[in-house]
């Protein structure tokens, strides 16, 4: 049994509770959650999370999920499981949501049109504007507080009433002869993310999705808009992180096989690091010093290329940065790095010679810090700038071939210039 | 003159645009936009760029902007100026709106009571149903579709009415008695993110916010808390990469002053590590292999950690860890790391076989690398727990602690034992 308090529980907090525990402890709790709160549970819970609990449930306990689901948690409860149960899934679901469903599934993953409430309700055009009133009157929606969409007999969008509308209407007989057409609406291919910038700038709570012919699809609302942004920014973080967006506890090897991954790339970066400086072996005998100090190089170029490189990927993400400002920035970020590269090397080649008591070597190292924070900054705003061009998430690669590049520059131009110096 | 197409644009989009120019640039551009526009474009920018932009316009300027903007949208730009012109500008607009301006300025800036909307259609709890619809029918409102709030005479939320309860209403005669209180409100004290999720995850599209004796403040929307979201994150993202949220185009003296703070913290670790390499510089002029190999041990730790820290911020961000469930993601994030660290440690061990032709050196690497793996993976957990119980927020400061660990670690693990070995 569970405490009386989590009867006020609402799905997203069963959610987010769900997250918290372990697939042994997830299949324990389920069981005792009320059944008609399932379906709206799992389409809360974050992707991975989902994909979890799912593949340890019985074929019952996803029939009883399903059934006590609206057409859109189906939808979301069928992503994540094999084709063979979607089949069967579907066969169990009322023809009318069945026809949604698979109308849903047509699009791909990306696309608002899997995303789109069906379950909206909706006005004949050639209503007479009393018998829309009534019928109004008498439903059930008393809650609901949008604009009513207006249908021809092939479900064309036609336009939309408000109650006042339909209250104000002088003179007319026909629902269509008020409806208005907005012309913001969502085309049903466009990407989760365009949608959600659509909304978020028409300050409208929903917005009808279209096909291209006009059909209407159903409906997006500010509140999917937010939780894609939200899954949106999770996942960059979560990249920032060089993790995947995985549930919290995901089985040990799901997680350490997707995590190997991020780990080999860079992997492959720290040998090449390793490479250069082993090129220059023969003066880190002659001045261990060198060995030392030799991170700081790097490091502070990395420090400097990611302050850049995340700006201009914010930049490139919103649309604030374009090839018709991007050399105002590339000038812009390269004052900053050179202002912060004189002041820190400044400081630098103080505490070298405090240290080590050497004038020569404070001088190589305080050039080298110089040289690779300038290379930071440009390599900063370049890699994201090409990689979009080709197609490619800045967020996903961007970070690695960053640090690539400063640790090559900053090692190589240190000990080259060293070598150049002590061995001569 | 600005091209036809302008003319269409949203305040959004005129937000970006200027977001993606210098301020020389805006400067040209900003007399150019309609005026009525001005409020609105200045509310939607982000902070920093619209603290840019208000530091360069003249008081003139501003004086018109204030004049074509909503009590929200002058709230949003008075904060971004300094008090000696906040005074001036308050006192050229109309009473109302004082009042609206004054009362939102009482609250912090983290505080939603700050950003209620005051602009709402209100019905005074004695009004007959009667007067109610008529006033309703005859007010310019027509698009607006969400509920009436309900209020008495001393602007105490009484419920909400939607305009089916007033045509459904039979058998009363006011307003009051068909009001329904609704359990979803927003005390005006509340956090921004708290008074995002709650909205949330109520599913409507707007909330009352009411001081705690029920005083009706404003509405909080769904597209409010969703700005509020993406606000968060990208601060987020930015403190990860190292950077403040700043505006592209900030000058660059303040974006070099800014990113300095980062570089300086940065210093000390780079200095930190170097420290402990110099303890082992006598081993490092025996086997000048250690230098050219000791990045992998730092680099790989880096990257366990930031994982695991990754998830561990999110997870008490969103609320799914806590300490309850702690130790379990401890033990299954030891876990994972485990299974890394030892797969991993045996392709670098052949690696540095095939490279150096030295086994001890090999067994070295690998065996520091296991041990810098598993204590980043227990300091992506425990420092972010750490940092969160003490006030201090884990996405700000986490990163750069992690980092310095697994340095120091790494470093001292590798060196210290090849100490014991090589010199021994």
């Amino acid at each position: 049994m569970l405490p009386a308090e989590t009867e006020s529980y609402t799905p997203n907090k069963w959610a987010l509770i769900l997250e918290g525990l372990t697939n042994a402890q997830r299949l324990k709790l389920w069981p005792l959650i009320d059944q008609s709160l399932e379906g709206a549970i799992l389409y809360e819970m974050r992707d991975d999370a989902r994909q979890q609990l799912l593949s340890v449930l019985t074929s019952e306990e996803l029939e009883d999920a399903v059934k006590s689901s609206s057409d859109n948690e189906v939808v979301e409860i069928l992503t994540a499981l094999p084709q063979k149960l979607v089949a069967k899934l579907i066969n169990k679901l009322s023809p009318q949501s069945q026809s949604n469903v698979e109308s849903s599934l047509s699009y791909d993953e990306e696309q608002v049109g899997r995303y789109a409430n069906s379950d909206v309700y909706t006005v004949k055009h050639n209503t007479s504007i009393e018998d829309a009133l009534d019928e109004i009157r008498q439903s059930d929606l008393t809650d609901y507080s949008g604009n009513y969409i207006v249908l021809d007999d092939e479900s064309h969008y036609v336009g939309e009433v408000s109650i006042n509308d339909l209250l104000n209407a002088e003179g007319v007989t026909l629902v269509q002869a008020i409806a208005e057409k907005s012309d913001d609406n969502i085309l049903d291919t466009l990407s989760l993310m365009e949608a959600s910038n659509l909304i978020k700038n028409s300050n409208r709570p929903t917005l009808p999705i279209l096909t291209d012919a006009g059909k209407f699809v159903g409906e997006f609302s500010m509140g999917d808009a937010l939780s894609i942004f939200q899954h949106h920014y999770e996942a960059q973080v979560a990249h920032m992180g060089q993790v995947s967006d995985e549930d919290l506890f995901a089985p040990i090897f799901t997680s350490a096989r997707r995590r190997a991954l991020w780990l080999g790339i860079n992997l492959i970066t720290a040998f090449l690091a390793s490479a250069v400086i082993g090129i220059f072996d023969k003066v880190l005998i002659e001045v261990v010093a060198l060995a030392v100090l030799m991170p700081i190089v790097a490091s502070m170029g990395g420090i400097t290329g990611s302050q850049t490189l995340t700006l201009t990927i914010r930049g490139l993400a919103t649309g604030q940065l374009n090839t018709a400002n991007y050399r105002a920035l590339r000038d812009k970020e390269l004052s900053v790095a050179a202002v912060n590269a004189v002041v820190w090397a400044v400081i630098v080649a103080a505490m070298t010679i405090f240290w080590f008591d050497n004038y020569l070597l404070s001088v190589i190292l305080s050039v080298a810090m110089v040289v690779n924070m300038l290379v930071a900054a440009l390599s900063g705003i370049i890699i994201p700038m090409v990689l979009d061009k080709n197609g490619i998430d800045p967020a996903l690669a961007g970070s690695v071939i960053l640090t690539t590049v400063t640790d090559v520059v900053g090692f190589f131009v240190f000990l080259g210039s060293a070598t150049i110096i002590f061995m001569s």
